[in-house]
C-alpha cells in the first residue's frame, strides 16, 4: 500500500463519488486534486472558544497541544504573572490550576455547573469542590463567563453574570469539539456532538472512507449508545483499528466503557461506566451505594482515605458504574471495575473478584468489593 | 441459630455419624461431648517446621500469626540481634527480610530453589535474585537446610547441605500446612496438600460438615483443578459462604485464579493466574511475552521501569497468567489481569480494555495492553 505525507498540506474537501480530495500546498498557495483507494480522516478535535469580543487577546491561551502548553508556560515564565482565570473545571482545568498553584500563582476558576469535574456524581463533585478551595483556589461555580475586558490588546478583567474578576492572563479549558467538517461537509453522518459517526470497523457512512480518534464516535458498552470521547487511549486504539481494516486485516474496535482518569495535588479521581446523570436520562433503574475505605490497612504507612460509588441496575444487579475520589494510589484502581464493565459482570461476581492483598497494596477487602456487597443488600 | 461460644475448649474428634464433637475444656482439663446441626471446620493452616534436632530452640522463630510476629519484634528490641538467617524465600521470608533489612541486621536467606519467589517464572526470579543482593542481603539459593548447631539452648549456626552460617537468630519461612487432622481422622475427604475438600458451597464429603478458610482447598478458575491457598482474602470468602450455606441463604464460592502480591523494599511482584511451571504441569500449549514498560511516560516524575510477563493459550488467546515485577505502583496493576481471568477473556479483549490513562497514572497504552499486543503476533 501507497501512503503520500504532504507536509503542509490540507484536504479542503472530499469527494466521495469521485474518490478524490481538494488539497491546498500552504507552501506555494497552490491548490490540486487527489484520488485515493481508501481515505482515513483523522482530523482529531478543537479546543472550544466561546464567541465573545476580546477572545484573541494575547494572553488568553489554550492549553489543548503541546505547543499551546509550551507557549503557556513560556508566557508564565517570561511574565510571571501573580492571577490567573481558568475558564472550566473539567480534567484540563483542574490539570492547569494544580500546575498554577504549584507556581505560586492565584488562581480562579469559574464553572458554570454547580461543582468541578461534571463527570463525577454530585455528591462527589461537592466534595471535589471542598479540596480545591482548601488548596487556596478560588471556585465561583453557577457562573458563566459573558465577556473580557480589554486594554492594549490584553485581557484585564473577565466579567461572568454574576460580577467581574481582574486577572493577568486567562486559560480556556471548555473542553473540545470534533473535528468534523470535511466529512459534514460531503455528507457523512455525525453522531453525538458532531463527531463522525463510524462502525466497530471505524468505517463512516461513505463508501472508503473511514475515521478514527478524537474526531470520531465510539460506542458506550454501558449504555449501548455512541458518544464522542477525545481521549488519548481511545485515540490510539481506533487509529489502529482502522489501519488494520484499511490494509486488509479484519478487526473491529469493540468500544469504551467510560473510564477517565485525573488528579489535583493529592486527590485523585476516576469513573468508569455510567454516572447517576447519565443513568437518570437512559432512564434505567439503578441503586448506587457510596463507600469510605482505604487505600491500604489503617496501620501501613501511607494509608490513604477513598471513597467509591458504585451504581448497579436494580433487581439484575449488573455494574453500570463506578467513582473514585480518594488519596494517592487511589483513582488507578477504577481499571478493576473497567474491566468487570467489559466483562458485564454483576454485583456476585465483583464480590468474589481475587484481587491483589497484602497490607502494603490494599486492605483483605477492597473498597470495590466492600460497595459490591453492600450494593447487593439494597436490589 | 444458637452459637455457643466455648474459649479455651478444643475440638479433639468429629463423630459424623452421631452429630457430636468430643471436646477438650483446657482450663479444667475435662472432657464431653457436644451435639451440632451443622459443624463448620475452620481450623486454619500451621507453620511447616522441618523435624530436625535443635528446631524447638529459643531464637528459632516462626513468622505466622500477630502473636509470632509480635514475640519476633520483641525479642529484636530487647537483644539488638546483629545477624539474622531467614529459612525460605517466599513472601513471609521476603517480608521479613524487608523488616530486617530496615533494622540494619545483616540477613542470609536460604532457599531451597534456584531463586526466590517460587511462584514467579525463573525469568522474574533470577531478576529478584539480583535484586535482593543488590540490597545487601546474602542469598544462598539451591541450598537446603541439614540442621541447627546448639549451645545452651540457642542456636549458634545454621547448616545446610552446602555449609554452615553463624546467626544470632533464625526465622523459619517454610509456608502453611492446612490444620486437616480432625477432617481425616474422621474420614472426610482431603484434597491437594492435604486441604479440606469442599465444594463451591464450602461443604466437605460429610453431610453437615462444611470447612472453609486455611484449612480449605479452593477451585482454580484457570486450570479447573482444587488447589490450596492459605490467603486472608480468599480465607474472607470462604468463611462469608460457609456462613450464608449453613444459615439457609444461598450462595457459591467461584474460586480463585491465583492472584498474590508482595514486595521488597522498591521492588513490587505480583501474579495471577497460572505461571509457566504450572502450565508445564499441566500440559497446556502457550505462548509467553515479556514486555519491559514503565507505570508513568517516562517524563513524568515517579515514573518506575515494571516489567509484565504474560501466558496466553495457543490458538485460542485465551488469557491464562500474567506477573508483573516492578517499581512503585506496579504490582497491584494485576488486578486488571485477575478481572481478566475471572472474565476468561482472550488477548482481543485485553488489547481493546478501556483503562485509565492520564500522564501521573500511567502511559497511553499499559504494560499489560502492550504484552497482549505482542501476545497476539505469536498465537
Amino acid at each position: 500500500m501507497r501512503i503520500d505525507a504532504l507536509i503542509r498540506h490540507e484536504v479542503m474537501a472530499i469527494e466521495p463519488e469521485k474518490k478524490i480530495v481538494a488539497v491546498k500546498d500552504h507552501l506555494s498557495g497552490k491548490g490540486f486534486t487527489k484520488d485515493y483507494d481508501e481515505l482515513l480522516i483523522a482530523t482529531g478535535a478543537r479546543p472550544l472558544r466561546p464567541d465573545l469580543p476580546g477572545v484573541e487577546a494575547k494572553n488568553i491561551y489554550d492549553a489543548n497541544t503541546l505547543t499551546t502548553g509550551s507557549i503557556l508556560k513560556e508566557a508564565i515564565e517570561k511574565d510571571k504573572p501573580n492571577q490567573a482565570v481558568i475558564v472550566g473545571a473539567g480534567y484540563i482545568g483542574l490539570e492547569i490550576a494544580e500546575a498554577l498553584h504549584l507556581q505560586g500563582i492565584k488562581t480562579t476558576i469559574i464553572q458554570r455547573g454547580e461543582y468541578p469535574m461534571p463527570m463525577l456524581d454530585r455528591e462527589l463533585g461537592k466534595r471535589l469542590a471542598a479540596t480545591l478551595r482548601k488548596s487556596g483556589v478560588k471556585l465561583r461555580l453557577n457562573e458563566s463567563l459573558t465577556g473580557f475586558t480589554v486594554q492594549n490588546g490584553l485581557v484585564k478583567e473577565v466579567t461572568t453574570d454574576k460580577g467581574s474578576i481582574a486577572t493577568t492572563f486567562v486559560i480556556l479549558a471548555l473542553g473540545v469539539t470534533p473535528e468534523s467538517r470535511l466529512a459534514e461537509d460531503c455528507g457523512i453522518a455525525l453522531g453525538p456532538r458532531k463527531a463522525i459517526a463510524v462502525n466497530q470497523l471505524q468505517k463512516t457512512s461513505a463508501p472508503h472512507i473511514w475515521a478514527a480518534g478524537d474526531c470520531a464516535q465510539s460506542l458506550h458498552l454501558v449504555s449501548g449508545q455512541p458518544v464522542h470521547v477525545a481521549m488519548g487511549t481511545v485515540a490510539n486504539k481506533q487509529g489502529r483499528v482502522a489501519g488494520m481494516n484499511i490494509s486488509g486485516q479484519q478487526t473491529a474496535f469493540p468500544g469504551i466503557v467510560g473510564t477517565a482518569i485525573t488528579k489535583y495535588l493529592d486527590t485523585e479521581i476516576s469513573k468508569t461506566g455510567l454516572g447517576e446523570k447519565e443513568l437518570n436520562e437512559l432512564g434505567i433503574d439503578f441503586i448506587t451505594v457510596t463507600v469510605e475505605g482505604n487505600t491500604k490497612p489503617r496501620y501501613y504507612p501511607g494509608s490513604a482515605a477513598m471513597t467509591v460509588r458504585l451504581h448497579a441496575e436494580k433487581g439484575s444487579g449488573r455494574l453500570l458504574g463506578v467513582q473514585i475520589l480518594g488519596g494517592p494510589e487511589s483513582a488507578k484502581r477504577i481499571d478493576t471495575a473497567a474491566t468487570a464493565l467489559h466483562a458485564g459482570f454483576d454485583l456476585d461476581q465483583l464480590l468474589y473478584l481475587d484481587l491483589a492483598y497484602a497490607p502494603p497494596f490494599s486492605g483483605v477487602w477492597e473498597p470495590l468489593v466492600i460497595a459490591a456487597r453492600l450494593a447487593l443488600k439494597k436490589l
